[in-house]
């Protein structure tokens, strides 16, 4: 037996049932199968538990929605109000055909769509079971919902940026000489819980050399006087959306020369993405207007990731703001722009805030000041 | 950014290289892909992170190994011996093809077989990328490494199992009158790690009528005096292998006066099913040696789960001791026994040990008493 059983607030059913509908209207025709995860918890508000067992919502072109479930886990859902949301509930036990149970549901239809994070254990079984029916992702049908934010979403997402802020505004408590990154690390995941998350996701202390790695965690390297440390952190807020925010501090003053000026360009660099956001342009044109002030002050080869990528009930989401991505924004879709300058061996640097485009340009959801933070 | 890094020693390179190389074997002519997981942690000693970009590991039938990483990832496998076990290392950039690059190493392949938790979004690119071979689950070709334990297998999961009844021992600490399920719940969790876990991940604490529902996890209900409490509970131990372990707990004398005859129904079902393992008899066979006893005495109704489930580096994995599996039982495998008796709406009880099949019986890796703890 394992359970685990997301917090929070749910939203009215009304807003559910409009988002089931909207998801049917988006699939054109194609059958939907959601699998527990973030796509569910924004279809039914409710994300479940992904087991070795199939869950899955099922969203045929026509028909009543159905919601296939081992009756051992259907308990989980007892907080969704699925007869408002008119979602039929099939329950299934060991032993039953539970692939059987789903594709009864989109009998006859020419085209399945399984959700991205649907396990391959499931994918190829529904597959199986759907053998007439070609199998695409509903990744690119539940994101052209998931991208564009209501105002409850947007709120919720300003409440994570908040909190995030509040642990930013105490990290001179813990990051000090003599310290391994992991303490730092410990310390600020407690924070992270106190000020207002229901878990820490994700927290990066990277010191010295192991800033120039941007996906490093955290380590036994002690800090060391004249460090330059990035601090990338973030976590859900009970209403299941993520705030992810990175700042770079130095511990005394940074005992590499070319510190000040390069940090000024990044500076200059995450200012100019954010300026450049508003609705109408590229999700590609965010990630140049970065990129084109570091490759001019001859960095370009020390920016090695993307500028940014959406966030919301996933901390990774659509859009994706990188070179190629020509989707076009709208008020309501929320990303994090954080352009980085890395110097392998030495140290690294990365400003990172999420933001919302609005009706007219961006509303950032972090406030803490962009300037290089000497404890 | 966002990044997590599994603890815990690794297994020397030979081990590991062993498993690779057995793999490729057991795969019989398949090419293999391995997400991030257990399957990979099981294989290279690492398990990775999983995000929406593609790290696989390629094992071809012929050809050597490589591992497809996001450049911005491969620093978290810096302490995989990857040179040792013969494993290339490939990196990418966003921009870059990698479906394309997992693919090239698989060309000619008539089939290819992905992890089962390989996500939808990788699944459906894979099998875009080698539109020639079928697509399969690895699932069946790593489980059976996986099922069979190793010595060093045994031994971790000797250290959980001693972890978990440590925490079981001290459950008369928080289980109370007056106290909330979250509250004791959270109490455990703490210990959970406490004890040597590097996590708690599941934490059940079904008191009364909760009880009754064997995927309950906590809830805001006070305990009273005269409850049953079901405590499920375990978590990964640095190795990366499971503890799970269930007792049922009385608070003062139980209020419903069917208890102790149905509880010593459910001891004598768990004693008869770990009596049973052996070499040879099939996984299905234990769990008709709980389920007859329950049956016997009239409570068949009641018991409405498998008698277990395999563990190991997932919490649940094969063997399923579920009827229809015909496994045969082999020295080294790990799994689960957990009758229960569920009374809805009044009470529910559920015994649960990790048990390892040896040369000539069974080991288990609990150690606590069987009885109801009246506390």
């Amino acid at each position: 037996m394992s359970s685990r059983v997301p917090l929070g607030p749910t939203p009215d059913a009304a807003v559910l049932r409009s988002r089931v509908e909207r998801a049917r209207t988006a699939a054109a025709g194609t059958g939907l199968l959601i699998a527990p995860g973030s796509d569910l918890r924004y279809l039914i508000g409710q994300g479940g538990g992904s087991f070795e067992r199939l869950t899955t919502l099922v969203i045929p072109a026509d028909g009543v929605p159905a919601l296939v479930v081992p009756k051992l886990e259907a308990p989980g859902y007892a907080g969704v109000p699925l007869d408002e949301l008119g979602i039929e509930v099939v329950t299934w036990v060991d032993g039953d055909d539970a692939y059987a149970l789903a594709a009864d549901r989109l009998s006859g239809a020419d085209r399945v769509a399984v959700s991205d994070f649907t396990p391959a254990l499931h994918v190829l079984a529904l597959r199986s079971a759907l053998p007439k029916a070609e199998q695409v992702l509903a990744g690119p049908i539940v994101r052209e919902l998931r991208m564009r934010k209501d105002a409850a979403e947007i709120d919720a997402l300003r409440t994570a940026g908040a909190a995030i802020d509040r642990v930013h505004a105490r990290v001179g408590e813990w990051l000090r000489p003599g310290r391994t990154e992991a303490e730092v690390g410990a310390d600020i995941a407690a924070a992270i819980v106190e000020e207002g998350h229901t878990m820490a996701d994700f927290v990066i202390v990277g010191s010295g050399p192991n800033g120039a790695s941007p996906h490093h965690s955290v380590s036994d390297r002690v800090i060391e006087s004249g460090d330059v440390v990035v601090v990338d952190i973030g976590g859900p807020v009970p209403e299941g959306y993520f705030s992810d925010s990175t700042r770079t501090y130095a511990v005394g003053t940074p005992r590499d020369a070319d510190v000040a000026a390069t940090y000024a360009v990044l500076q200059e660099a995450q200012q100019a993405a954010v300026d450049a956001v508003r609705p109408g342009v590229t999700a590609e044109s965010i990630d140049a207007a970065a990129r084109e002030v570091i490759a001019a002050a001859g960095f370009g080869e020390y920016f090695i990731h993307r500028t940014g990528h959406g966030i919301g009930l996933d901390v990774h989401e659509e859009p994706y703001i990188v070179a190629g991505n020509e989707v076009l924004l709208e008020p309501g879709m929320a990303f994090s722009i954080e352009p980085g300058i890395y110097q392998p061996g030495r140290w690294g640097a990365r400003i990172e805030d999420i933001v919302v485009v609005t009706a007219d340009g961006v509303e950032p959801m972090n406030q803490r000041p962009h300037e290089l933070v000497e404890l």
